[in-house]
Parts: C-alpha cells; sequence; structure tokens
C-alpha cells in the first residue's frame, strides 16, 4: 500500500505545505529534483523584479538607492537569511558570490587569530571551497591541512595551538551527508581556532542555529534552497562578538562608516556593514528577496520536516519496486540527523541517467563520479513526483541496461 | 542666438542621434545628468529581463546554463565589453562588483612583478580603489604611495626599479579630468610596473583603446556608461599577453580549467575564463547584456563627439545666461582631450543644488566638497536637455542667494 502512486497522492492531498507547489512555475510535466543546484522560480519573483525594474529604476533612477532600500538590501536581505539560519539581526549580509564571501570570510578569520598557522579545510568540501581555502593560505602564508569533518579532532589534536581558520561545508555536497555543526563548532572553538561554515546546501534546506551553536563566521549560495534565481547573491554571517576586530580584505567603499565622506582612507562601518563590498547587485539581490517570502511563510521547519518524508519514501520505493540490479546504492545516510535535503544514489553512468531522466522532464543531476542527485526539497516537491520519479529511475536503467 | 532654446532644438532635430532619447523609458520631465553615477533604463532590457527570467530560468532550469548562454555570459558579455573599450576578444570578462575586481586585479598585477615593493595609487582615485589598493599593498606586505596622476613620473623616478601595481582612473570622478592613458601606461610599463585602469568613467563615455595603448589590466563598472542597472557587474580586461602568468587570488570554479571533473585542485583556465570567480549572477549580468545594445548602435565615437558638444554648450549658456554671481566655475578641463563625460562646477551648498534641481526633475549629483556633477551622456541627453538644466540651475542659485 504504501508503495503505490495511490498512497503517494493521499499524502499530497494531506500535506500542509502542497498548495506551494502550485505557486512554483514550473512547467507543465516537470519535477525539478534539483533545487540543491538552481531552485525553480517562484510565481512571485518575476512581478517584483519587474516593479524593480521599470518603477524603481526607470522612473526613480538614482533616487532608488533611499526611497526603494537599495542600500539597505544587503543588510535587510541579509537578515532575512539571517532568520532561516538562526542569526539574530544585524549579523549577515548579502552580496558578491559565494567564492568571494568565501575569500572574505576565511582571510577575516586568519586574521583573528593572527599567530595562528594552519587553515584546516574539509577535504569533502566543494570545489570552490578547497581552491579558496588552498588561495587563502596561499597569499596569507598558511599551511593548508585538508581533513574529513570526522577527521578534524585528529588534526585539531595533532596541529595543537596552531589551528586558526576551519572551513566545513554542514552538507557534504556529493553523498547528502549532514554533519553535527554544533559540535564540530564546539570542537573548532575549544581548540582555539575558528569555525567557519558553508552553509550552501543547508541554508532554508535544514534547521540551522548559527547563533546557538556559536558558529564564527558562514557563507552560502542564494540560489540552491533559497531559489533565488541564477547566480543569486551569496551570503556572509559573522557573528557579532567578532565585529569589532572584524578586519576583511574586501574594503569596498559600501563597508565604509561614513562612505559619503568619500574620505581617504577605510574606516570600517561598525557591525555588519562593514562586511558590505561594492555596489550591490540590486536585480539579482531583489529578486533573491522575493524569492524569499514563499519559504518564510512555509517556516525551515516544515520544509525539512516533509523533505525527510520524502527521502523516507524514496528510500522505500527504491527497496519495494526497482529489482536489485536495477537499484542504485543509497549513498545518503538513513539516519535523520546524518541526511541533508538531496539523497546520492550511486549508479554507473549517472551522468547518462540523469540525461534520460531529463528527458522525461524529471531534472536532476550527477556529481563523479558515479553519483546520481536527487534534491528533495519540500517546498515544492511533491510526494506523487517521488512516486513517478523513481518509476521513471526504473524504465531508464532499465533500458541502458537492454 | 546659440545661447536660445530654438538653437538648442534645432541642434536636437539634427542631431543623428536624437533618437536614442525616446528608446529609454525616462519618466516625463525628467532630465537624467547623472548616468556616470546610474545610467537610465534603456527599453529593451525589462524584456531581455523577463525572458530570461520567465523563459530561460522558470523553464528551461538548469538547463540555461548550456541552451541559453549562461555559461558563456562572462565571457561573452566581456567580449562585448572589450569592443567598447578597444579590447580584442578573449581579454575581458563580467562578474561580481567593481571592489572585487580591483582586489583581483591588483593582486595579479602585483603577481607578475614578485621582486617589486611598491604599490601605486592615483590619489584622486575614486575611494573604493584607494581602499582596496591599501588592502591589496598590506595583504601582500607592499608598500603603498599614493600620488596624482601628474606626479606619477617623479614617483616612478623616486622609486626605481620597485614599482609594481599602478592603479589610475582613466577619468577623475570628482573633477571629470580625463588623463592621457595611453602616455601613463607607456610611463609605467617603461619603468617595468603594471599599468593598471580603473576605466568605471571612461567606458562606454570616451574612446578607450586599451589594447592598441598596451594597458596590463583593467577594471570598470557596468552601471554608469553601461547603463546596465543598479549594481550591474563589473568588468575586468587582462592583456592577452600576461594570461598565462595570471595569478589571481579569486579561485573561483568557474576559472577552473575543468570546472565539472570538481578536482582537488585549482588549475587556472587558459586565458581570460581564468578571471571567471564563482557562479555568475545570471539576472544582473544579462540585463546589463541588453543594456549594451544602443549604444553598440550608436557607437562611443558617436556618442562621444556629441557629449563634447553638449558639454561645450553647457560651458557657453553658462557664461551666457547665468550673472556671475550665481555662475559656478567650471572645474573640468575646457580641452576636449582633457575632458570626460561629466562637467564638475565648484558651487557652494553643491548637495542642496543638486536636491533642488532633483525637485525640478534633473538629476545630477554633489560629491564633496563642493562639486556639483553633470553628466552629458550623448545616448540620451539633448541639447535642449542642457538649455533648461542651466536655466533650473539659474533660477535655483538665484533663490538660494535670495
Amino acid at each position: 500500500m504504501e508503495s503505490t502512486r495511490e498512497w503517494a497522492e493521499k499524502q499530497d492531498s494531506e500535506d500542509p505545505l502542497s498548495s506551494f507547489r502550485a505557486e512554483f512555475d514550473l512547467p507543465p510535466g516537470v519535477i525539478q529534483l534539483n533545487g540543491n543546484s538552481l531552485g525553480p522560480l517562484h510565481g512571485g519573483v518575476p512581478e517584483a523584479l519587474d516593479r524593480v525594474v521599470r518603477r524603481e529604476w526607470g522612473e526613480h533612477l538614482i533616487r532608488g538607492w533611499s526611497e526603494d532600500g537599495w542600500w539597505d538590501a544587503p543588510v535587510r536581505v541579509g537578515d532575512r537569511i539571517g532568520r532561516l539560519i538562526g542569526a539574530g539581526p544585524g549579523q549577515t549580509v548579502v552580496g558578491e558570490s559565494t567564492s568571494v564571501q568565501l575569500f572574505n570570510a576565511l582571510t577575516a578569520a586568519a586574521r583573528l587569530r593572527p599567530e595562528r598557522t594552519v587553515l584546516v579545510s574539509d577535504a569533502a568540501n566543494f570545489p570552490t571551497d578547497r581552491y579558496l581555502a588552498a588561495s587563502v593560505a596561499r597569499t596569507l602564508g598558511l599551511r593548508l591541512v585538508e581533513t574529513t569533518v570526522d577527521g578534524l579532532p585528529g588534526v585539531l589534536a595533532r596541529h595543537r595551538g596552531e589551528v586558526g581558520p576551519v572551513l566545513c561545508g554542514a552538507v557534504d555536497f556529493r553523498t547528502g551527508e549532514l554533519w553535527d555543526l554544533v559540535r564540530t563548532t564546539a570542537e573548532v572553538r575549544a581548540a582555539g581556532g575558528i569555525a567557519v561554515w558553508d552553509l550552501s546546501h543547508a541554508a532554508g534546506a535544514v534547521p540551522v542555529e548559527v547563533d546557538a551553536a556559536g558558529v564564527d563566521l558562514a557563507v552560502g549560495c542564494g540560489y540552491k534552497y533559497l531559489s533565488g534565481g541564477p547566480g543569486a547573491p551569496a551570503f556572509l554571517y559573522a557573528a557579532a562578538r567578532h565585529h569589532d576586530r572584524l578586519d576583511l580584505p574586501l574594503t569596498g567603499w559600501h563597508g565604509h562608516v561614513r562612505p559619503f565622506d568619500m574620505a581617504d582612507e577605510f574606516v570600517p562601518a561598525p557591525g555588519i556593514d562593514r562586511a558590505r563590498t561594492g555596489t550591490p547587485h540590486i536585480l539579482s539581490l531583489l529578486a533573491l528577496e522575493a524569492a524569499l517570502v514563499p519559504l518564510e511563510r512555509a517556516g525551515v521547519a516544515a520544509v525539512r520536516e516533509k523533505s525527510l518524508r520524502l527521502g523516507d519514501l524514496l528510500v522505500r520505493l527504491l527497496a519495494d519496486r526497482l529489482p536489485a540490479p536495477a537499484r542504485p546504492e543509497v549513498v545518503t545516510p538513513a539516519a535523520h540527523h546524518r541526511r541533508g535535503s538531496h539523497l546520492a544514489l550511486r549508479c554507473p553512468e549517472a551522468s547518462s541517467v540523469s540525461a534520460a531522466l531529463m528527458e522525461r522532464g524529471i531534472v536532476t543531476d550527477a556529481r563523479p563520479p558515479d553519483l546520481l542527485r536527487l534534491c528533495l526539497n519540500g517546498l515544492y516537491v511533491s510526494y506523487t513526483d517521488v512516486f513517478d520519479a523513481v518509476t521513471a529511475l526504473g524504465d531508464v536503467r532499465k533500458e541502458m541496461s537492454g
């Protein structure tokens, strides 16, 4: 019974979030299981953006900076994202790309511990994190040590008194494994280090409480679970206790204490405003702001709860409906507290499988060497979607092996 | 005769660029003299952006990266901006803010001259340039020397063999003075330095030939004369002769030689692709691309020629129509080869004057301590606009002194 389409339909009919799916402008027949790469378009975004373009830019021109709140947007949107990750107001700012924010955060983290000589980075981090960690280490003359989150306690012990910044991803972008942010943050801080988290696969997807966990710095992406649109600006969180000593390398004039004085020297603004950089990309930034509305209405906790249910259903359907030779191994941990919001399936020729699913309207993606990723965002993925995706996956695997 | 409104109207009727003004969505009664701060909205932009949002993002989802050309956008739009500044293809990339591109360019410039210990920055540069120059110098352990462009030969002589990067603004953001980019570039290179230009007030406004001048690196802004919208992404130019050794600090995964290999180490892409950073802000970037169309159709040379005529008219009208006590001093050089595309007027209480002009629909801005800036972009400013602005300025000055 629990492996039938009828059962899935019944779940949808009882799902308190089911009405959200229709608010997203998904083309008919498309099942969007790749919101961990690019969240879909919410119906409120085009209208909001059109107002920004035609009325604010077109009619108000330069007055948009004051009258339409453009100037405050990086910190206003930052506060809204902050609420989704457990950050009190005045600690989050939005702008630039995640790569740039990583450079900014890691450099500032190192400067908070000027006597420390080692920068630690999660070996399972997304490539851009690893590349920026290497660049910051080289630029500042630090030694880069890569480890897994599991291996971190050993690294902290071996380099006692040497470790400054520690950059970890809250969710493994390949396997979907969710790390214990609270415990790891505590370990890093107990060792005198600075915990820097990449929340790209966590913000808007899993409950994160950066303030309560004592996180030092964090960055994250605007276009995955926040659905802010292709290349939506990234965010930077810095705990208030560090603000006075937060010495960021990207000293753009928007971070100056009195930007319109056009003063000779950079004097950082108090608070998180110092982490503003140059003029923010208003169109991309305000599209992101509009995209936050449905997530705020639904609440991260409810989205997360449904996402876990969808994941459980996916695992069960794979076991019940796919014959053993066609059944891919689920790489993501089964335990809820160890699972992010996508499931990774080990699958030979994952890229070809993903392409064949795309032809059937099911959007997934593949990551080397052999992982098929299915993102189960509770905001717009239905139980029936999961059922249909598993059916299609079975068909594709059968065809490819036939 | 040449100081009457009828004469100005006749100029407009004979102006080959006059039809462009109507293509911009300027509100009725508004005279936009502040395109050096925020260019106005061209009528082609909202439609282009709506297509990107609704069709590409909304319908194509992740396929937008390949099918709609999002992946190539930073270098495709870069090449289009490159043509406006005399850069051959494959040397210009678009993304992030000008502040971030300054950090990237100055660090790479310093690394091209690892034995050099001095970073020179134009003391008249826009604040963000000065702040980033100071940040790069501090981060890399270089000595920062500020000078004016006039004083540069003396600095190069005093620090013979020591000067690496030299950052200059092509047009003074306050006074509107246009510097001799060709001569200064030659001076810097003859001294063994790396010429880095901020073209924010030049790109799309004055003819610049970066290739022919032998410029090493350049950055510039997308929202001034390129009219790309509030916070439009910035561009970075790097001469092809430096590409193989171009060692940029912002090693985002989009700059990797094979980004989808998700490899352990950053290996820069050949050519300008290595200067890509993180995922580009597609909405802001493609709005900028659409905004380039009218400028490409008109041509920078024609826009520049008209801009100079508008400037000449403004100077003459101030002299002819404003009584001496109300007549502000024109700070910008009169000679065409020394004049950028805005005129700066010395004017007590410049901010109040600008505000009073705004109430009359005339958009200008003020810069400390006492400069009123009037941007004369030939693409959408008419001769009649200049006449009406001078009349309004006379009225405002009279009222304020009365």
